[in-house]
């Protein structure tokens, strides 16, 4: 399996074409449509849910990890190996914080580069095609180099803020459940909020913290939109009182 | 195929994850995303236009349907057996409208949990590997309950509300056009609308309804948005004139 | 591999039902969302954007391309063949540059109609089932009628306006950058723009135009959103000066 996990939006043309490389390149292979809603040039948002929502993903899965501000630059083309899974992308500091977590995981340089690459889209030019590459049981090196000092980081192992709001208005934190204790109450703006178990278990209208289905703190309202009952927008701080 | 059916939106991780579960626990089985509009927490008008863009499937078509604002609370998981497919999804209505629709539609309870379910995404841990299974001819349940009371409804066979907004601005009600005449005009807000057969019958920027292609009344402007020309929103009543 | 091109979006049902027709009637055959954000109802818009969008698919591939606002009307139906890959959609100028730009395109009109078709839908209704005889290697008319005169056109080779906005902001333009010096200057509104190679040349907040990975001169700021920063819009005229 494939996973895609971009800041690609899903509108423009660009994961098509990714697709239509990896359908070429690796056929048959199933191709998932993780995420393409990480913040436009979101790094650090991207390094903290990259973790979160790929962790169900099956063993050898490939992820396509691509949030690529600074294409057509000197960073380097990098796949990592952790766990059983790997992943593939710019050098950018996305990484970082899977690396960090995962014992025994290892960043190796991208070497290799297609006949024909643009200036402005690897994710379609090389990342797609050694994702493929991957996929099939194949390495883009013969001899990859061992990365050992991947750009950028290290950043905290989690993150009190708010990197994305889904549709529903709820907001998501770089901050694992597990971290915190279920007795935890937590400050966002002039709020300060509970946890909860289930959305079930509050009043309609009711603010309150939780862990979601991928282990990280949200904030959310049960039957509302908590961006705008609680006024919360995108990298807003979180403090535990 | 597997046909999903949902308020998860495309933005967010949502869709994928239950993708991912689909390809590992239904290999080589199509799936399509039909519809992830529903408007947030509608379980009515996600029961109005479930049967009407589910009713084109193929024979043995299982539909994943997933509205589900009590997640996590006491709502039963089911799935109904209706004409030649089979939907899964919460026990809170959504299948009202299909069931009533349907002669011989049987609801069952699906008492069969997962080992580890999250309190707040049962589409990807409970109703994704349901709908895999019955996509793979097999039962959840060895002897499934029959559901003599699903919950909620009866609801009226039709809806004279706008359930949806699709991007062009046009509006889609509960009503099927099978039950109007072709004479009948439709009044929403202050505006008395009449039918036409195709956009191409009316001049640029003026108001009709029509039989759209899933056999609902559908209210539009020819090379214009709808909702815009006529003030029109969610929720709106329509009457016949 | 059979690749959509449409102004369908994707929040609505109608990509979902084509993909249904689709697994169906062409069950095995890989389908793409290539792009269903052309402007509503930009039959010249998707004209420019159909060449440099699908100039990568491989060789095979067939392209459903539907920007119909004339649908239910007498406008025809066609099919192109243009180099190794075959278009098919309404025949009302969405072909015109494509095949202005391709020697020895030929369009060919369908007369094959389905036992059913709706009124406001020939993408599922027509087009699909088309697109899936001509991917499984089936003409859809025995002796199909080549179409000496297309509808509409002809239109110049390229377009000097802005056509798409993508969600990063970046401008698309109806340009080929191959037919413009590297040293042209482009004026949009009252900013005038040079070229840069990637963004990466450019500081955070500076304007440029550059070669997009689709071979469209393409309007952008390094690290921010064109369309804010310059106050670009859909239609805006590009002038070479």
């Amino acid at each position: 399996m494939i996973a895609l996990f971009t800041d690609f939006g899903l509108a423009d043309p660009y994961v098509g074409q990714v697709r239509a490389v990896l359908a070429m390149q690796a056929p048959g292979v199933p191709v998932i449509d993780l995420f393409h809603a990480v913040p436009n040039f979101g790094i650090q948002a991207g390094a903290y849910l990259l973790p979160a929502y790929t962790q169900y993903l099956p063993p050898g899965t490939v992820v396509m990890a691509v949030v690529d501000p600074g294409v057509g630059g000197p960073r380097r083309a990098v796949f990592v190996r952790a766990g059983d899974r790997v992943y593939v992308g710019p050098d950018n500091g996305l990484f970082v914080v899977l690396a960090e977590r995962t014992p025994g995981a290892t960043s190796f340089e991208i070497t290799w580069r297609p006949p024909r690459t643009s200036s402005s889209f690897h994710g379609r030019d090389l990342f797609a095609p050694v994702a493929a590459m991957l996929a099939r049981g194949r390495m883009p090196d013969s001899h990859p180099t061992v990365l050992t000092a991947p750009a950028d980081g290290p950043w905290p192992r989690d993150l009190p803020r708010i990197l994305y709001i889904d549709h529903y208005g709820n907001a998501v934190s770089g901050m694992r459940a597990e971290t915190l204790s279920a007795q935890a109450s937590l400050r966002v703006g002039s709020h300060v909020l509970t946890q909860a178990r289930t959305f079930a278990e509050r009043a309609p209208g009711e603010g309150f913290w939780y862990e979601n289905a991928n282990g990280l703190v949200e904030i959310a309202v049960n039957q509302g939109r908590a961006d705008q009952v609680l006024g919360l927008a995108l990298g807003d701080p979180i403090a535990i009182v």
